[in-house]
């Protein structure tokens, strides 16, 4: 597997296979873009300032526009804050999103990583980041972390956030998964940015919102630190369709509450039929996605498999201190979790 | 005018103007694009490697596959390609789109500015620019230029080439407006690619095929050169309805002969209407826009003027060497150019 190769890149593969690697809403997405969409909106550039998009999400999450950017996708705010603070030296709690790393070495740094320990289930201990503050000039971390699940409760994430700032580090909190986790409110940290202005959080409408395609990711922070960020953005990078339809996504309540219900009852599935295959290691999580581990079959060979009955998961061998007895899978509907238990079990046999 | 405003941005204005600000194909966009909009598009990522899509641009342009890069407009390849090469002193004759600089500054780098004299109606001499490569570290050029519509014919742009190659510099030409250009092969560089692995050629669907919305850019260059920026470049920057709607417009060659000829005959016509009127300093153009400057006026009190009556000009005192009697203005429909020069002509009597 290439080093930085994601999952959800079906178009490598010739035959229609449900796709277990990608870990987008199963639900699909709020109905009411299908009304937005409108070929109109392509003949003018988008407001290069998204004054109305910044409007509805500061709706959604409660802060003001000025506490708001926008990008394209999760990614191009992760590479963007990377750049504006010029990050050298962050720290990165891994296995991590692969982004992270690439946007810091693209950028002419060198992360430290912290290795999670898998012998607590990759449960991240705030005491070992803030230990670790003095050797870095910032701090990344998914929250709940990808590809482990795992996430770091709010008094934890203010912990850190804490000692951070008495350091003058930034720190870059990426919750695109947070709004999966049916207590998420437990977990979710956009309140604490008016009391530290160091603190940077990435979310996107990619992976809750159903819409990798649109390319929308939304950061918070201080009014300081976005406005830092808005003199290196370069202009006009979220389309106008992502503009125009995100004006209601953001208020369909039912969407989300039924996602978050729905994702607690098949990964609660999930996990005790996986817990019930020998072969299998499984990491409890609180998201839509879970991490696993095989104890003698190597992933290349179980991907295969797989493949061979159509279901495609993702390889985690490329992710930071796991190698190729590792593997991700997403939330489906629940006959798609059905069959890939049934495949899974059919292989490991 | 903020530094680096640009036209366009209708967003501040409350009426709604005929917007001459913004130089966009008036003809608006091939009409195949409406039978592509799929919201099903929106669920998927769109191929990280954009495979189809280079198909039909390279099928478009005669190049290969490998010869080219996709991205979120022409900005995000301006932009990658002043990181790929951590450029940091850069040749750019000016006035210039505004970008190219920012560009470079956010880069940590300060170009070189050739002013391109006013006395000679801003038209680029090659030897000019080659005289000047030993004190910079590159060369970015749009190719017809923005805002002075002027552009340079392909012997003097190999010439710069291949002058630029020798020293090892890379160049980039921003073709975003070429196709607009009657004898458009007079001027395009596309197949000098294929010698000289220095050169970087920049396009985009948003301005001749009139669709600023979408986002969609593209370059050409060596395949080396090429693979130097698919390193540094961000993933999925290019949204799936883009993806997906630019696999047909690449062949409505009727639309693109259609728009050719149209902008040919509306030019001609504000030339010379505008060239009637006392006030106005005209300089010819090869594309869909025209720069003007006024005698006496400043541009503040014409915009002003003009906006009363429903119309939107450029100011164009932000770019370089201009000042605040310059304007541009871009090609509309026909009525919409009468009552520019109607209007123009009863603010100037």
């Amino acid at each position: 597997m290439d080093k930085y190769e994601h999952g959800g890149n079906i178009y490598v593969y010739k035959e229609d296979v449900i796709d277990f690697s990608s870990n987008i809403n199963p639900l699909g997405f709020p109905e009411c873009i299908k009304d937005s969409m409108d070929v109109a909106v392509l003949t003018k550039y988008p407001d290069v300032n998204y004054a109305q998009l910044k409007r509805s999400i500061s709706r959604y999450v409660n802060l003001k526009d000025e506490n708001i950017i926008v990008g394209n996708g999760a990614s191009e705010l992760i590479y963007l804050f990377v750049r504006a603070f010029s990050l050298k030296r962050p720290l990165i709690p891994s296995p991590a999103f692969l982004e992270y790393e690439r946007a810091v070495i693209l950028s002419g740094g060198n992360p430290l990583y912290y290795e999670i320990p898998e012998k607590d289930g990759y449960v991240i201990d705030a005491d070992e980041i803030v230990n670790r503050l003095l050797e870095v000039d910032s701090v990344i971390i998914g929250n709940p972390n990808n590809p482990t699940g795992k996430g770091i409760k709010r008094k934890d994430v203010e912990y850190i956030v804490k000692e951070a700032k008495k350091l003058n580090l930034p720190m870059m909190i990426d919750e695109a998964f947070v709004e999966f986790i049916y207590d998420y409110k437990e977990y979710q940290s956009l309140d604490f940015i008016k009391d530290y202005d160091n603190l940077f959080v990435v979310r996107a409408a990619t992976k809750f919102f159903g819409l990798p395609g649109l390319r929308l990711g939304y950061g918070f922070g201080s009014e300081n630190l976005i406005k830092r960020l808005e003199a290196y953005k370069e202009p006009w990078t979220v389309n106008a369709f992502a503009d125009a339809v995100s004006r209601r996504i953001f208020e369909d309540v039912e969407f989300m509450e039924k996602t978050r219900k729905y994702i607690r009852e098949e990964i609660t599935y999930l996990t005790s039929e996986m817990k019930k295959i020998d072969e299998l290691v499984v990491f409890d999580t609180l998201t839509n996605f879970m991490l696993l581990k095989l104890k003698h079959m190597h992933v290349g060979d179980l991907k295969e498999e797989l493949l061979k009955r159509g279901i495609l998961i993702r390889d985690a061998s490329n992710f930071r201190y796991l190698d190729d007895r590792f593997f991700r899978v997403a939330v489906k509907s629940h006959d798609d979790n059905v069959k890939l238990i049934e495949a899974i079990k059919e292989v490991l046999k």
